[in-house]
């Protein structure tokens, strides 16, 4: 028997792509594997759903819980979602020597040191290309094209609902709102937003993502994390005055002493570096290494294609290499690695304040970030033609987020100062 | 024994850098690979060569054919270069039942199909990242990331020293000749320059970027390779006042008659695209695939330490797996492809030409390109404030190149047309 036979859970978005591109490609993946690749059952909730795509009725089933039973599949693709079902069917379809190919990241956020144990444990491959940046094989890049490298840095951006809106904001002049709504009615965002544009499902990613560079799985609660709900378009504005743009970014990094941080948060980005040339709902992922430097991975980031790229690479991975392949991280943990608590953090800083326009302002904010030892490296006070208030921005050099927090308390509470300071991060790539 | 023992022939540039790097990363590549990796010979002409980067005498020979036959090697790394004795060496190595890692993009691009036959017969793995794009992992996103893909098209910036030349025209506004100058006294350009800057180095890389894509291997007269030794900084600046960069691109695509075009030559690029931001020595590679759209591989094409990367990534990939891999192509033919000649491939086509400032003269240009069906997309004539010549830009429409050319053979010929046409393609990526 040369099939490799597949059982699906779930037929939404991603399972309908998958379905729908492994005919005309089986031929194709016949001769580049070896193997003949089946769909032989599909896991859904309403078999309508399934049979919408043209998936026979004969091969729908409501019982997710059967395919890990199924002596008659290989591997078991879940797409279900969510995490208290999908976390049951991978653990028992491993279990049962099945392999599984996952494209489900808040999943291996929650519980991938468990999940990745079990498939030890099985020595069944448990694969899941499509949980980060759709159809990039930034996962393979990173277990495997680089594996001789000491990751010293991942920065992401890898969210295409935030990219797009962010884009638009920039490039079209929206406010956030506007931008948002235009989004939804383009299918690229989701009607209830919020997982994406408060910046959770980069997140969910930035933990895979800092799983494979560092060896361990970071905590959800040891992420520092930080949406665009309250971007306001005259700061992208400012930054693009200063040579910057502004991006939702997963950043990744490890110091000298083997400290993590792992961070998502808008963030400028000098206009000279390719990630900020990342426009619309593409992802991009820079990764450095140790020995080969700089190098950056680009493509749609979601969308049934795109995803149905990764999820069905995944499988022709297991058709032709069924053995185990015990393959660098998330295996291979950094022992003595700690994670950064934000405070620790350092990081460059754009700060918008609203001041009182009145001789002696500058020096005043000037005096308190002298005082927590942070420079200025540039000012921009725009003219304005009203007598209320005027904004000022100041762009800092390198500060402790703690130092930094302290003197923006203390820079709010002057007299001079009204309302809130806007604060985004800079990355240098220094 | 759990050691891979390899054979390295070559201790130049790359081999120094692979020699260099493996040490400190021996304990990394012994977790993620499960197998500690040793040197046990280096092959050299100049022994001081090896000894001047650390290799000790007694691993040091000067008898590169030992490699081969030495039972004590596992894995022969050709780092030599040339063609003739890289062949011998690779071919007597997998007949002798070892594995094979090079960098060779020369010798693959001429004997590529005889040496992966040699590998499939002997049933060892002849890996090859390293000869394309140096860091990058695009071998390897071929033939497993992206394996559930048609490959639509390939599109390259893969010569470092071109790219950094028309970089510092177009940034610096040098002519080719002070480029050149700079790069070779910046040490990214060699003293003799001619197979970086004619576009044999990247005609090498699209050779096997083609046969990884189609399955096949383009013999090297298919290829149509133009460099940028005649490339003038005034049509950089023109294009770009028309929205392009100027780069030297490999383009590879098949239609949907299987015919498949394989050509390098400078190119221009709209200036929204991704690959129009790649600068200076880096290299960057767009492949477009049926079902996961475009994606973009960056990063340093060429150096010591990208290229170690990428050497030292396929020997673990070996310690890893050693199994052989039938993996995709080049193995896989797309049997009925043929190679387009260069005069059946369609493209758009900027034409400069040196006209004498008088009425009537673009009329007498559009009447020749209308006589051959080629549309006009633009036409820039700009004030020139001589009275010899006047420049002409024209931007047109898709065309055959066997049209294309007839139609600027006659506009040459006209009494109103001074000196030879520039002409540059140019690719929208449509």
């Amino acid at each position: 028997m040369n099939t490799l036979r597949i059982g699906m859970a779930g037929c939404g978005t991603v399972g309908g792509g998958v379905w729908r591109h492994l005919a005309p490609h089986a031929e194709l993946l016949r001769q580049r594997t070896g193997k003949d690749i089946a769909i032989t059952k599909v896991a859904v909730r309403t078999p309508a759903k399934a049979q919408a795509v043209g998936v026979p009725a004969d091969r729908i089933t409501t019982d997710w819980r059967s395919l890990a039973s199924d002596p008659d599949i290989d591997v078991v693709v879940e797409l279900m979602g969510g995490t208290k079902e999908a976390r049951e069917l991978i653990a028992a379809s491993l279990k049962a020597g099945k392999h599984v190919v996952t494209a489900n990241k808040a999943l291996l956020a929650e519980c991938g040191a468990e999940l990745f144990e079990a498939a030890r444990r099985a020595q069944r491959q448990l694969l899941f290309e499509a949980s980060v940046a759709g159809g990039i094989p930034i996962i393979k890049s990173l277990r495997e094209g680089l594996i001789a490298n000491r990751i010293l840095s991942v920065h992401g951006i890898i969210n295409g609902t935030c990219n797009y809106i962010l884009t638009r904001m920039t490039g079209q002049g929206l406010e956030y709102a506007e931008a948002l709504a235009e989004a939804k009615a383009g299918g690229y965002a989701e009607a209830d937003e919020s997982l994406d544009v408060d910046g959770h499902d980069a997140a969910h990613k930035a933990a895979i993502l800092a799983s494979l560079a560092y060896g361990f799985w970071v905590e959800p609660d040891q992420l520092y994390v930080e949406g665009i709900r309250n971007v306001e378009r005259r700061d992208i504005d400012f930054a693009r005055k200063l040579g910057y743009e502004l991006k939702l970014l997963a950043i990744i990094k490890m110091d000298e002493r083997q400290a993590v941080e792992v961070r998502v948060h808008p963030t400028l980005i000098p206009r000279t570096h390719v990630l900020a040339s990342v426009s619309g709902v593409f992802n991009a992922i820079s990764v450095h290494g140790d020995v080969v430097g700089e190098t950056l991975f680009y493509g749609r980031g979601a969308g049934a294609d795109a995803t149905a790229s990764a999820v069905l690479g995944d499988i022709a991975e297991i058709a032709a290499h069924p053995e185990y392949r015990k393959c660098k991280a998330p295996e291979t943990a950094c022992l003595n690695a700690k994670v950064k608590t934000m405070d620790e953090v350092v990081s460059r800083y754009y700060l918008r304040l609203d001041i009182v326009d009145r001789p002696g302002v500058l020096a005043k904010v000037a005096a308190v970030l002298g005082a927590h030892a942070i420079g200025i490296s540039s000012v921009i006070q725009p003219e304005v033609h009203a007598n209320t208030s005027v904004p000022l921005i100041l762009m800092l050099h390198d500060a402790q987020e703690k130092q930094f927090q302290a003197a923006r308390r203390e820079i709010e509470a002057l007299d001079v100062v009204k309302g809130p300071a806007v604060v985004l991060r800079v990355e240098d790539f220094a």
